[in-house]
């Protein structure tokens, strides 16, 4: 039995929660089906026969949801749907547990999209069917990436060692986070290009650093390496292809990077309603345009430009007919893409397709350590799943713990990350009560602690009702 | 050809608009073709290949509605659906008639939730295809009953002689109310739980009492013997399984019964809208939370746990996991029981399913004779279908008379009963004008009227604009 | 290979965005099929198999849409569907061209309602599948015109010779008028009875003359000869079946037809919405209802009732019950008549079907010639989708021009009709700056310039800015 035809068995019943749900043999293997897909649609048009898709959307989407709803149909499933159901009893004082225990038990695989970040991991685990997250709040959109790798893979023939350039709002776009993780993941190059004010949030970055393996080279170095401001980056993340190397010289490396020119621009929306906001300060030179003059400039020639839509006016419509345009064909390709996925889940593919470059390694992100004291610390995302009343009732927070000085917590649900500023040890429940003492996190006491020791407080206060007492400072 | 291929014949082509449409032979018959869907799904996943279901939900209800559209599916037929169609044509000036019409020249069956109560039987006169009620306001849900009725049946093998108890809202819920007819028609007891504030209408009691040839006991009588108050019942109904001695002793027969335990709980839900118009009345302990320290007590100890669902307060999540739980299972046995009707309906079923239990006797609820005078009265239920400005064009009032003293009348479309407190005789227009006369409906004068002489009006001015005088009192 | 074969052959990928985009022999072959399906909707239920319809409907009207998604399914085809997406991203900024580029990517055919008038023209040129307009605005409804037409022929089995009154609001009703005009282009005569207020517009009438080849009889003429007053008829269009005595004889013509009967009376709504504005004026003899008395009327004796639905008041409910009442049968014939027409465009018709009165000769409606120049005179209809803030980023103004004194220019998109007053000729550019001139409208100078050399300005500021200078006038 070949590999990939285990990575295959694997992906039957599963969801899809979020990007890192899957490895990257697991990623290799639904990208290459969906080739498949796409090269010979009639093969695959009765093989959900029978099987029923619930397309749940608590917010609007139409355009997400209808590339979904045609790929169950071109496999020759069926939908059952509920959109736009904030008024209906799915929403009304009901848990989403509850919601998914009914609904597992109708349909074969539920699509959802949710305003709480999270939603999906927690409907993932109570469903009893596999779960396909399509949006939950600014937290993941896990298929969006998978649609954006198989149009870069399918143009450029590869992955590794691409040079992306995300354009435009990188600080609001879900979209652009999963995507810069997807491609470190499988050793491309991302380039980071805001409008002035839409940098990516630090701690996306932080997370490309922490869990990737990879270089993150900061733009003040670039910039000043950039002679002629052709693409004053912000931000440059590089995965090692020969590791070494990039350890001795980064920034020169980051150079060479950048003199290449990119392979694609992947253009994200100006979110307009949040523009109203800050209209005062926001310049039109402030947000990239890519128009028929950029994409002439030195670097661009070869470059495909890419844009999860809709558009609004960052991307001119005067390059529509460019060859390089491939923004339209990258939502047809959503199509073959979730095809490839829903037949995977659901146990159905036919077809075992090896990838054309092999399965790779089988790379996971790194692994941290679920944190499994309840010392009272709590997700502060309030969009949070775990933050919700209705949900309040029956799940607990829940963190893996981030290893370092001072350590820090992401939430298992909505990834939001924290860093508790008080900090104990588990040895200390050992000692007498008058020697259990809590420490600043930054401290050197807190970083003598053991990972699996530390018990973290969202305050003094805590730290004190809990028994502790101030340490030496 | 066997008795139960007549039945299943005969429910090709019907309405399922309330209960007791169906005979107990054909709703054994419903419920048996259920098991065999459940059991063997694969079996019916060709049947209405072909037919179309109109969806048609003039309320929200997301639940139901995937619960019959998956029932559709998974028989192999096509759905169209209009769902909070409240804003469109379908809704404006436009009759249900016309609406009727129109859609069951489109589709093979149509599924409708409407907010006025008795418009599903409407639709059914008009549509000229098999209409199934899905929710009309506040009168029937009658899926929901066999839903009820197939798990109780299912899990406990029979229906006859099973003792249930009904939990927490009896006055608004329209579930536990057709629930309870039905309980009376094939034999069980029930026992009536209701929260403070929260009994059962009187019209219910009432016409379990009239209609269904059973004994009420009130629970008045209950608590007296109710020593240890573990079941402070309301009221407690039994139908005869040997009737002769439930007439002599039927509180002593009631006893009996409690001292057995239930057979199962029905929980319904705390309706949360009603409940902050009376916010300061209502005390926790007022309405009864099924928790583990409940199913604990004495007479609980092998009921299972039934809720329509969603629950919101009143069912303990900490009891989900207890095997006489079996919420989520009766929701998920919506879709064959489902599955099993819309293809008895639509003459599709593949095979005749004896009940396991036999047909049994062939019992209908009492028939009441139609009210065939035009005098004025109205039907006083401001929801009814008859009431509404668009269809009081065309719909005519119609009622049963439910014989007796004082007489009554039923509205024919959304059952309201109403004690009409003026009485003549059509036998009055033999006689000359002048002694004509009409009488209080309670008095000697009014018993004496044969009922189908019986002349009912709202009010002694009617009765005289209609010619006739007072009686002698 | 036959005729009806090539037409058959050539209606395979197009759209049908207004009635006049199908010449009458695809018109009649579109009919003939829908004969077909309505005699044997089994042989049908395959066709479509594996082809997905998109129906998109940005305004609420779920008659329309079950009817078209009810043939989609009884071809053995699927649907995705949006509907009232006003709130979604498809509206939000992004434009009609982006929207039916993507859907254009996974369906094989769009169904389109939209309140901006041309808005499915735009979706049709744009999506590289198919395009049936549902309705856009108050422009064109072509799928109901041939149902009417469908169901006209049908009953009285052909269309030529034909006489039918449009009876009720002729003035909003876009149905109306593309039926009127389809009959004209059939030979068919059409007798305008419109409520008080309720005349057709006079866009249509000119249009019925400029573009039809009839003859137009005014009402004023009609009313003196008309001594009952049977049939105040407002005008009557006929289509020449012996031209030369039409010409000859038009008012006598006239009123040898009405004094024929008419075949049938197409009824339309009471604009209720519309009624409120002007209540005080409205009394109910002013708006014709069309009732049992009516029909016992000379003239209306063997006159079949049609009506495209909702209907409010003008149709009295007493003669549902009428052998001439049609409007419920016209209404189920929507679905033969759509399964006809998805399954020609789509190309998948099993089968070639003859039109029974044969093909007729090829007429389409007098085609005018494009506008060419950029001279700056915009659509007036604030509703036309080429003055949408989204659209006017890429979409031209464009018109036809129709050629008389004064020429007028009818837009492209929403066939809205204007008269420019300010006219020069193409030819001043060859001559020196100074002898350039502009004329009015109307003016002999005007009527001088060849239509390929008009120049339109919409007003003489704006000719003037062009570098025109007055004419001699």
């Amino acid at each position: 039995m070949s590999s990939a035809e285990e990575v295959v068995r694997g992906l039957a019943g599963r969801s899809f929660a979020g990007v890192d749900d899957f490895s990257n043999q697991e990623l290799s293997c639904v990208l290459a089906l969906a080739a498949e897909v796409s090269k010979d649609r009639a093969a695959f048009s009765e093989v959900c026969r029978g099987k029923i898709m619930a397309s749940l959307f608590f917010e609007a989407s139409t355009r997400t949801r209808l590339s979904f709803e045609t790929a169950m149909l071109r496999l020759g499933g069926q939908l059952v749907s509920a959109i736009d159901v904030g008024a209906t009893s799915l929403a009304k004082g009901e848990t989403l547990a509850d919601m998914a225990r009914v609904v597992g038990g109708y349909a074969d695989l539920i699509v959802m999209r949710h305003p709480w970040e999270g939603a999906a991991r927690v409907v993932a685990d109570y469903a009893g069917i596999p779960v396909i997250n399509a949006g939950d709040g600014g937290h993941e959109h896990p298929t969006q990436t998978l649609c954006d790798l198989f149009t870069l893979q399918h143009e450029r023939g590869r992955l590794q060692g691409l040079r992306i350039a995300l354009w435009g709002d990188l600080k609001y776009g879900r979209t652009v986070h999963s995507l810069a993780f997807a491609l470190a993941r499988f050793g491309a190059t991302v380039v980071f290009r805001p409008g002035v004010g839409f940098a990516a949030p630090e701690h996306v970055l932080s997370k490309l650093a922490t869990d990737y393996g990879g270089e993150l080279v900061r733009g003040d170095v670039l910039l000043q390496a950039d002679g002629e401001g052709v693409l004053p980056v912000d931000a440059l993340y590089m995965t090692p292809r020969s590791p070494h190397q990039l350890a001795m010289l980064p920034h020169l490396s980051a150079q060479l990077e950048l003199d290449q020119g990119v392979d694609a621009l992947y253009v994200t929306r100006l979110q307009k309603e949040r523009m109203q906001a800050q209209k005062g300060d926001l310049r039109p030179e402030d947000y990239p345009v890519v128009d028929r003059k950029l994409l002439r400039r030195k670097g661009f020639e070869r470059s495909i430009v890419l844009h999860p839509l809709p558009r609004v006016d960052e991307l001119s419509l005067e390059i529509d007919s460019d060859p390089r345009s491939l923004y339209f064909k990258q939502a047809h390709q959503g199509v073959p893409v979730r095809m490839a996925l829903i037949s995977l889940l659901l146990g159905c593919s036919p077809r075992v397709t090896e990838p054309a470059e092999g399965l790779g390694d089988d790379w996971r992100p790194v692994s941290h350590p679920v944190y499994t004291h309840d010392t009272g610390i709590r997700c502060p995302n309030e969009r949070c799943v775990a933050n919700q009343p209705s949900e309040l009732r029956y799940l607990p927070q829940k963190f893996v713990l981030i290893v370092g000085t001072p350590p820090r917590v992401r939430c298992w649900y909505c990834d939001h990350e924290m860093e508790p500023p008080v900090i104990a040890t588990a040895e200390a429940y050992d000692e007498p009560t008058h020697r259990r003492k809590y420490h600043p996190a930054r401290s050197r006491w807190a970083a003598a602690i053991r990972p699996e020791n530390l018990l973290l407080s969202a305050s003094s206060e805590e730290a004190e009702a809990a028994g502790f007492r101030p340490g030496v400072v």
